[in-house]
């Protein structure tokens, strides 16, 4: 196999566009970067378009360059400059695949008998949105959604930071936050926004329904007109004695203590009467 | 109040060199950047050194820099340059405090009547081991431990990330992970290490008690010596397909299954007789 030196070659170009969303929505294809990702979107059919792969990688990642080509996804060799090219990474771990778009139809943003949804209305920094993702997968959400004023799920941190979650649930891009809330009250789930400006607290809510968690900007959370399409405003209480927690951090809370509550018999303290399932 | 603009100035470089560990050490003194980390300096006696401001910062932090030269604290106007040469970040937010040390003796580890304390043995990214900080705080810990494994809490990117949670609880650093431990059992509590490895999962094990949670690297979790010390190895339950969740995503599920346990009255489905108070 030759290698690919010259990071102004055509096949290098086609890939190399494809770090500006531009060009993904565009080409419809994003990069995956690393033996997890790569791994992850091998195992999925008709997503991994090629695979570029240095020479220490081909070694080291033997498995996935054999699986990839037993999928009949052209391998390309790259040299370290072209792989640096390509990855805008410091450390380049010398794997990276062109995928088709994994993304479901905004029809589908609810899953038919979903229980856990985590919709992101405002959530800008990549890294925090690939966060949540994974954190939502962990928690065995039925699906994410990327609203159009979140990053693009795409984005090659958000990749990353989702560690192959990405690959594992449906997930929805660039619909409005109203059509997102609008599809889980109709499929029968319970919106709550998390926001510093809930009245109750996540302790004096029923965590044990299907609900859609729907989470809001880094630095300024959910606006009026957003915190109003929810059917509860929650905060995640602060026993001690931090401003807030950081977004991912209390998407992690508010989704693990929905998953825990639909998997555990809890008896509501407010409400004695709730009968047991 | 004239302006620093000399990035050789004395003042400046004794700032600047506690940028690294081994003068934060010698110094016993550490960098506090932005308003918020300021203002919690501020709040507590004997700690701010010093404070660098640009023009620009003094205007829109005015009450921070009154606070200042009410408390004494000299305040030093500097350059852009100058600020930029001080903070090491991409946007430098114009406030900078010097700081004496704030943490607390190992032998107070686990304040007398704790109920939740974070171990951190082996976290090495700053920003991780702030998060966890900033985290904990939030959570209503009564102590965080840096042992001697883990990264510096002094370290500018772990300070920015703990948004002021430094200055809020009793912090312990460069202790050994077995005396911490033992702080903790001889304190009545019980040691969880929070590790993939657990047989049983975060559902499965009483959180209502007194707990130390024991954290690992972000990376390869805590090894076999130090999952030996714990009373127990838990696991944060996957519920969906991901293989592992993030370290500062983990420690927050932990940590707020703890301290919601401590405060909600909960029934153990393994043990339905327990009474409801």
């Amino acid at each position: 196999m030759a290698e690919l030196t010259n990071i102004k070659s055509p096949r290098v170009k086609a890939a190399r566009r494809l770090t500006k969303r531009a060009f993904r929505d565009r080409d419809r294809a994003f990069l995956a970067e690393g033996p997890q990702a790569v791994r992850e979107a091998l195992a999925l059919k008709d997503v991994t378009v090629e695979l570029f792969t240095t020479v220490e990688a081909e070694t080291r990642h033997a498995d996935i360059v054999a699986a990839a080509v037993a999928a009949g996804v052209p391998v390309h060799r790259a040299s370290g400059e072209v792989m640096s090219e390509l990855t805008q990474t410091v450390t380049p771990q010398g794997l990276l695949a062109v995928c088709r778009f994994v993304h479901v139809p905004a029809a589908e943003a609810v899953p038919r008998g979903a229980r856990l949804v985590a919709i992101l209305a405002h959530v800008r920094d990549p890294g925090n949105a690939g966060t949540v993702l994974r954190t939502a997968d962990a928690a065995g959400a039925d699906s994410v959604v990327f609203t159009d004023a979140s990053v693009d799920p795409y984005n090659a941190k958000c990749v990353r930071a989702s560690a192959g979650s990405l690959f594992h649930l449906p997930v929805v891009t660039g619909i409005p936050v109203a059509d997102a809330v609008r599809h889980a009250k109709e499929a029968g789930l319970r919106v709550l926004a998390a926001d510093g400006a809930g009245t109750r607290t996540l302790d004096e809510v029923a965590l044990d329904v299907p609900t859609a968690w729907l989470f809001g900007n880094e630095a300024w959370g959910l606006p009026p007109e957003l915190l109003a399409l929810a059917d509860e405003v929650v905060r995640v209480p602060i026993y001690g004695r931090a401003e807030s927690l950081n977004l991912a951090t209390a998407a992690a809370v508010c989704l693990y203590a929905s998953a825990r509550a639909q998997r555990q018999t809890l008896h509501s303290v407010e409400d004695p009467t709730t009968p047991t399932l």
